[in-house]
């Protein structure tokens, strides 16, 4: 649940920032075809041919987006890059290069940058980006990263967030809360560490939603799916701040509305006992929790029959009429009106 | 020298996450043809068509980059943006698009961010390049800004930091040290104003160097200029680090030596004075001062008479065989090894 506080610790003015950088990024290996020069220039160098590219970028702060108490620093740099290849997945584009910056204070060793390096290395590994550049500086404070993603897509299959057409089914990707839930365990965890350091706490029933929370994978074989499908969403969006906030966003770009059905949306067993044992509601996780990086699309009815029982994609409401507005239908089949609580970091800071 | 206590304060609280982002971002305006879709969706979308893509990014964080008790916002706003251009512009490229992200603790107000925002907005508008995407988060402590900045370049133009060759000449934009300088007396001022907050500075002595510490502005114009001259770089750097450090990068990457003449750095006049009257050798400040974002070249000696008598260019030295080293030429005619101070933010955290 710690730091391991006696493990070796090379202080980073030992290498310097240039020093710092080479060390960090020399085993990174360029495999994307589009990378004509990755680290190492005043900038890299890509080349795309003719296919359209999208840009997406992220900043995670220590103490507001992450805290190092359980979050393992491996896990970190692995969910730092995940962020933002959720976003390029998003526009139904393939991710094709990072640049990850970091800033970081002394109390930090050079062998937790290592590790912090080794996630996004695994990251950049798995799903096939190239990390192409990026900053080392020092924090006065805390560790900052800011991961900028680059993705490719042909022009006809771009999918933004205004598409959306009343009727669409909206539909959602794998199961949602479990990040959430997971949080809520960590930190439960934490408090008891505090109290008594030798206890040593049994996740064996949370294993599932630990991950979610410290090793969200992005859903880059949706991208896939959809096109293997031959589904072209007519928006999409992932799911970073909760259902709900999300839902609101395709429908005010879309000018349209929308019926959700509280009991279409998936939850993972695990998410549900969880709920039931912290007495929250499990809809309310799914709704507001965020951090689950699943995708949330809505598709044309015509193509329902293509979709229609994939385990990865669940129809959880349809698209409405603007005028009709935005609703939770209940499972007591009451209309509520659709809020975003989402996660607002400004309240919190 | 201050930051005005009795300005309208807005907290960030009462616009809430997506708020701020509309707010700060509903006047950037997009021109570039190759901006295809900006801020407002998961990720911006970009369209080159065969051109290759450089992509460059640098965090700046307060405390370490810049001290606002003497950084107006908006400058830091100019500023950030100017950084990652000087990049763009390094590898012979145009500047096309900049993502800026922020993160901010809420001693700020709305109307900080305003400041800084505007500063961004200006330098976008004044270099022509469109403000894509961000991130806007909270902070526990100060102020981090993140910048990504993409630029195209034919294939044929682009130019590495790699290139240099035996007897091709080192050239430099501009003057240096100019950022020491004014840093320096912005710093005593800060001494002074602590001491007595009603003294009023004189600053009219050091305009210049002020304004290169607080505005510095990135050389699109010798992109334009090397073009229109006809002369394409053998290798290209600017110049973040002070120009020992970048020469020494220019070698290292090249496999080659230099010989760079004391005699023909060039200096403002500003910076020769103001070195004398803090005591501080001017050629230092050159070599080590750094944040002067000129461009530091090597052409051709068959290009020579192209750019010979440029009052944007001076030859400052010449490359060798790698095995000669890396050398400075004084005025009295020594050969002392180059070696790069540089700075380090490591050190001083």
């Amino acid at each position: 649940m710690i730091e391991d506080k006696n493990q070796q610790r090379t202080p980073l003015s030992a290498l310097g920032e240039f020093g710092l950088i080479d060390h960090l990024t020399k085993h990174f290996e360029i495999k994307q075809a589009s990378t004509v020069k990755g680290i190492g220039d005043d900038a890299a160098v890509l080349n795309f041919g003719t296919k359209q590219i999208v840009v997406t970028t992220d900043l995670l702060i220590e103490h507001v987006h992450f805290d190092l108490s359980y979050m393992p620093l491996k896990h970190l740099g692995y969910k730092a890059v995940m962020v933002n290849l959720s976003d390029v997945y998003a526009m139904n584009a393939n991710a094709t290069q990072v640049t990850v910056s970091i800033a970081v204070s002394n109390r930090f060793p050079l062998e937790a940058l290592e590790e912090l390096y080794a996630g996004i290395a695994l990251a950049a590994k798995i799903y096939g980006v190239d990390v192409i550049g990026g900053d080392t500086t020092s924090s006065t404070t805390g560790l900052i990263i800011s991961v900028t993603a680059i993705g490719t897509v042909e022009e006809k299959d771009v999918v933004y967030r205004n598409g959306a057409k009343p009727n669409d089914l909206l539909v959602v990707t794998g199961d949602l809360g479990g990040a959430y839930m997971g949080l809520q365990v960590l930190e439960r965890e934490k408090e008891v560490f505090k109290v008594n350091p030798n206890n040593q706490p049994d996740l064996d029933l949370y294993t599932y939603i630990i991950e979610r929370q410290l090793k969200p994978e992005a859903r880059k074989d949706i991208v896939k799916l959809l096109k293997d499908l031959g589904v072209k969403p007519t928006s999409m969006i992932d799911i970073s701040d909760g259902l709900s906030s999300e839902i609101i966003h395709l429908c005010k770009q879309s000018g349209v509305g929308v019926e959700l059905y509280e009991n279409k949306i998936p939850l993972d067993p695990q998410v549900i006992s969880t709920c039931e044992e912290f007495n929250i509601d499990s809809t309310t996780v799914a709704l507001n929790g965020g951090e689950d990086y699943e995708l949330l699309m809505t598709i044309s009815q015509d193509d329902f029959p293509k979709i229609k029982a994939n385990p990865h994609l669940t129809v959880i409401g349809f698209m409405t009429e603007k005028e009709r507005g935005m609703h939770l239908v209940t499972r007591a089949e009451t209309a509520i009106p659709l809020i975003a609580k989402g996660w607002n970091s400004f309240e919190n800071a």
